[in-house]
């Protein structure tokens, strides 16, 4: 979503003096031009290279903490006792990348780094079809090439620490699965809407600056809540890297979970932000449009 | 070090132009006009959605962690040593969503989710009885809901585990609960006015900046105090939303605490910050009446 | 030191145009204006309630933890063993209360809320002497009655616990205990220094936007290195209030550590800060004055 | 890398006002004007002290927890179980102070604190090579008295619990840790140059005003995911200090992969930086030459 849609749109009329932001047209769903510029391909490599990095991190964390505890307490009940420690740094770990990456790569790809994310700014026109299929596949194969580098780092422990894949936790079911993760990412797409919706960015000052912080809480605050249930996904390429390279029946199982959600609970997020909090915007629009 | 009245205590009256900030008129109790916009109800619903979101996270968080620490270590001592782990969690999951949740919803509803928020700012003046008494309605069924969401995740574990519910700790006498609620939401109330005063907003940069940020690390902080002692309400909302769905003798026993405590803290923040903060403002207005 | 000052430093020449900042003139050790002025005692009770606050959510959470951990395992070593866990939770809650106040205290009373700080800023002449002598007796009496209020809420942990005073841990000597202080205090003021200088506040952005949150970091960084070895004072007024309280002989005794090593290292801060990092402008200043 | 720059290429020529931002020509090998003024000399004291602080308060936390879990449960088997509750206050401790002292030294520095970062910078031609050996010098020499403070404060501690030096954790083979190494220096000097971009800093308003916090993220993030592995150096300075004042074989024989790794994640980060995600205004430059 461009700065430069502005002009665009502020040709359009004077009345649009009394607005004090605009909303770029919506993305089309092919952009020939798009196709041409180098800015897209180096917003692919940097989905890919911030998605590597994401997960190698994670999962080095996950696997890392597990071997910690367990070498030096040798399944003794205390290391059960302190996994609750590992899961806020775990927590930690995937909302502090979050941060960290969407603050690197906003201004270069406009820091998706996550499926969800990206088919919910699809969906609310806001990237072009191409541009959304190429930010996936990256994303997917940044997560696959992450998650490898930590298997390659921690043979001889990512296997017995389950290799930092999703699946859902013995006693819930596959509809509580379901719903933690359409509910989770729900949290973190209507973050990503609020911090990046024009209107609110020309009126709150503290919603461009902070921007990346609170998507990167949203994550953080997620995996506190459903890590006992999920692992918490809420990103379809973090889900797919683990699977794909941990490869057990349990993670492939229970993979669709991991998409479904996701993408059900982004889907949400963008219709909540464009057909209510923005329903205002949109019939002064129609206003606007009528009287001219 | 004040940044100070310099200029306004050297104005002393007609001079306004002086001034570099406008205190809005005080709100009307009832707005007509507020009543035919879709902002007002857009913004009751957006206080609904972001309550909801902020009790099932926290909730689920509560109740995720007990039951994993106990799961694991099966009444063994070593999970009740850990306890004390998971509270540094739980309180950063109700202080980091509401920085998440004032981050989202400040531009569109103001960002309370917290009925003694609501109260602190309307006895301020800065929102008309209608929009207090609507905000309020719409944060009591929001946390209902979200507690109710978690109980359909949680089902097994939900009441095992105390469902999230505030009452007052073993060895506490009512007094002090009180006095602990009324206290930490003069923190929380305190803060969200000093981020949301405009004559801070004109002169300090961080102030407007940063204001979700300082309001949920209030929250947090409060949360470490005490929830050896209550649990932590300072929302009557939460409250009672986790007593609904509960619906156990304790913490409807208590319940009022989480209500009186809240609001008194509240209004003596409203007291502090209109009286002695921004008592100089109030006198300077008062000449410029009397001159005009 | 107000941006405010700009304007009237700013009027002193045109030689100004070339530098982008004016660094204020040293504040008057007594100066009469002020005390007339109700902007100062609204100062000196925000920096009290700032202060009790301060005391009264730090040194609840200190006995909550303790009392928690304790209680539940009944003296079994497992809660020794999560002490840890409380020492991450504690230092939190010191940093964080400090980025919370000194966000919500900076535009009333430069959000000092320790006597360390007032020092340092009165050395290098940036507040009056009456003003550092007021904010020192608030910031004093503040602590007290903070301290006074979790004793009345945890009469039966108060004592027991320590209530929260400082003193040297076993098997250190005074001369590291002081050497800690010192070191700790230089960091925090080191910090507040950087955060308000107006050379720095008018070239780089995030100086002044920040500026609450690395004051509040580094008070919870200088907690995580000393609360082994003193518990970590760096505020006298923090000190006193709860050796007053708890009133022990032990805190008495080392009670002179936490007075001379902060205002010792806040002393090298400011001397730091005003001799090698602002010579520069030290220089300039001296050669535009042998021009006019 | 100033942003006085901006003025002086900006001096270049009329066709730079079509650019929002500027590129500073690359800095010089030896600059002759920089040796003689004063800001040079202020910047390595400041890059001095910094590292000092730094290796003072982060070996401070790492000495001060390994004693307290010990003393308190003297051998028993619950203090190895939260030993991972001292890594995520040790990630901690790292993490924050680098942010404090970046936003401190930001501004007399660039706040590198880390030889890798300096050399990073220096490839990218941000920064002189007397400068970056000047600054490297300091840093190592702040490193070793910040280390040998801690040793001289914990004497009875320090060798017993291994100094805070960094060594390959056993079951790692060498060229794990020097991958490990490598990486997490590059995720460090990526989020570093992606933080000082002039092109990103005029276009995005959090890329300056956040700068530092992403930053210190970057650095506790990484300790998250590699303190099993290597202890995390991505920092020559503190490895070297550690591994001086510590004086084991251990430390001394794995010094290289303290070196080599982050030397080749810098240098790794500055060649995707500028060639990749900086590519586009590379050519923009070239064809604004080829015009000239």
């Amino acid at each position: 979503m461009g700065k430069d849609d502005v002009i665009e749109s502020g040709a359009g009329g004077g009345e649009f003096a009394a607005k004090d932001y605009t909303d770029p047209p919506p993305a089309p769903l092919i952009d020939a031009a798009e196709l041409g510029s180098w800015s897209l391909y180096r917003a692919v490599i940097a989905e890919f290279i911030a998605t590597l990095l994401f997960l190698y991190i994670t999962v080095a964390t996950v696997i890392g903490y597990k071997h910690q505890t367990d070498a030096n307490a040798a399944g003794a009940s205390p290391d059960a006792a302190c996994g609750g420690v590992g899961v806020l740094g775990i927590a930690w770990a995937f909302g502090g990348m979050i941060f960290v990456l969407v603050y690197c790569t906003a201004g270069i790809s406009g820091g998706h780094i996550n499926p969800a994310v990206t088919f919910g700014l699809f969906l609310a026109r806001k990237v072009s079809l191409v541009r959304a299929v190429l930010y996936i596949v990256a994303q997917c194969l940044g997560a696959i090439c992450g998650v490898g580098l930590v298997k390659a780092f921690q043979r001889a422990y990512f296997v017995r620490y389950g290799g930092g894949a999703n699946s859902l936790a013995d006693g819930y079911s596959k509809g509580t699965g379901l719903g933690a993760e359409i509910i989770g990412t729900f949290v973190l797409v209507y973050t990503v809407f609020s911090a990046t919706d024009p209107k609110r960015n020309a009126r709150d000052s503290h919603v461009p600056v902070l921007a990346p912080l609170p998507i990167g809480f949203a994550v953080f605050m997620v995996h506190l809540a459903t890590i006992p249930i999920t692992g918490t996904g809420i990103n379809p390429a973090r889900s797919l890297g683990a699977a794909v390279i941990y490869d057990k029946d349990k993670p492939w199982d229970d993979q669709w979970i991991f998409w479904v959600g996701p993408l059900v609970g982004a889907a949400i997020a963008a219709f909540y932000h464009q057909y209510i909090l923005r329903a205002g915007a949109i019939k002064a629009l129609g206003s606007f449009r009528s009287n001219a």
